[in-house]
């Protein structure tokens, strides 16, 4: 297959291109027809045996979780999907029905989207760079890390803990149609809370790549305050019960959000009907960073997180 | 070095982004403020041993040239400018000098854009994933490959061949100073000839980056015409001689483009005026595809190029 093949396979994976989308591949670039107000842009590369292994994971999920890291960025803004472009190191030895397969798992997590360019190159090591494109009508209606206010409360949707359960089982030499590898081979970005959050009054959003603990961190350090959580208050995934492991549990791509007490009760009904839960699992404070703390009140380490500046 | 020190000695090697950038590095995705019109978006990888080879090409050519060939791809649609996105694979053996290198060529190849993003992880072989945005006024102020009409004539942008004496230069071993290397180690995208000839009549326009023969027979493809070129008149670059190795030159990144023949002194005029020469170097017909014509109108192959159809 010749790399133009191989781009017409991906792209006949996806429906319709939407009709903003003026050029798509083919040309020399993708036009887009924007209607004014704010773009949002983020590129997300994996590499094979850095981010996944191709000994354990199927092709469907590599492709899968490269674009879902991606797209989960556009949701931890507050914005709308656009369209996502490609680009891939691609091994020789990889036939083709591995890269359907990797395509396979692509085209499931932009779905919504129009894939509107890629570039495919040969390589000695699997890896993909996705760039993906949102849309939001204008500053204000998206969410940074930088705006949590002393007073506000820390919310998270979903459960935390899965995905690092996950890991888990994939080492162990897990069946990959179990339910629980899920979590890692085909995450969910959370789109619909995500836009529900910045409509609502969040005043800063991220979502959890690094864990919980170190995201909170994140939103504390760009926000010039203290995030304050609560060990007990984690929602945890079905079969976690370590809270301390699910706040250390990475590549959740649930959405960490602080917003002020009273938007609380809106924001949790608003995101309730895009089927999430949203937990209310902390305060902000004076200070910096963030804090841990156990059913006392005492500060807590986790793994991979000890910032107690 | 951790990868957020990374991007941050990458980006300071950029002045101050534009007003148009709301949201830069350090946040889930960049946030930009567009007017409305058009987005024009391209993605070019590069990788080691595919696209150059870490043996014999400086760090700062390798960073040059994979922004440049996607910045060339905006000029090719006429289009303004925006931003540069980069993810790259970084093997382990890479020093800080090195990087240091890596970044001068990202830099130096996108003076005049913002760079608003990047995903930088570590790799076994360096590649290098480059994303560019691109504005223009509207949809008919972009210039795509399926334009050109019967009648038109073909132009194309300075001067062809040098860049495929380059490579051999480097695969003899050169000094990495011989100006002749630079139309490999630091390509110029001409954006103000792409914008010069959108705005003054150009019906189909790519950048050369397959090789003059092969380029203008994906605008003949994708026009639905035959591009029918003349050997003797194709511009070349000092030094070269054979007119069928210019033809042949791939990442030449001058534009070739079709236009009225009414429009041409117009056309030339506008793109001399940004120190670019236009020369003419055939006629559109109908037909399919791209035809090489000697002295006598006879019909030539060159190397890489057999496309009679």
């Amino acid at each position: 297959m010749t790399e133009a093949d191989r781009i017409q396979r991906l792209v006949a994976r996806f429906g319709a291109a939407s009709d903003r989308v003026v050029v798509g591949t083919g040309d020399d670039a993708a036009a887009v027809r924007v209607a004014g107000g704010v773009t949002v842009t983020s590129v997300d590369a994996v590499v094979d045996r850095v981010h996944f292994d191709l000994a354990t994971w199927p092709l469907a999920a590599v492709g899968h979780k490269a674009v879902a890291a991606a797209l989960s960025d556009i949701a931890a803004m507050g914005a709308d999907l656009g369209e996502v472009y490609v680009a891939a190191g691609i091994p020789r030895s990889l036939g083709e029905a591995e890269f359907d397969q990797l395509c396979d798992g692509i085209a499931a997590a932009a779905s919504g989207a129009t894939i509107a360019g890629g570039d495919l190159t040969s390589a000695d090591q699997l890896w993909l760079s996705v760039a993906v494109v949102g849309y939001a009508a204008d500053e204000n209606a998206i969410v940074t890390r930088d705006g949590a206010k002393p007073g506000d409360v820390i919310v998270v949707t979903g459960t935390l803990g899965g995905s690092a359960r996950a890991l888990e089982l994939i080492a162990e030499g897990a069946q990959h149609d179990n339910l629980r590898l899920q979590k890692q081979f085909a995450p969910q970005p959370r789109f619909g809370a995500g836009r529900a959050l910045a409509a609502n009054g969040a005043t800063a959003m991220i979502d959890i790549s690094d864990g919980l603990a170190r995201d909170a961190g994140h939103i504390g350090d760009a926000s010039g305050v203290r995030l304050t959580i609560s060990l007990p208050q984690i929602p945890l995934d079905a079969g976690i019960e370590d809270a301390k492991f699910a706040a250390a549990s990475g590549e959740e791509y649930e959405l960490l959000a602080t917003l002020p007490a009273e938007k609380l009760a809106q924001a949790r009904a608003a995101v309730a009907e895009t089927g999430v839960a949203l937990t209310e699992i902390g305060r902000v404070e004076e200070g910096a960073g963030a804090e841990l703390q156990g059913t006392n009140g005492e500060a807590v380490a986790v793994r991979g997180f000890d910032h107690f500046d």
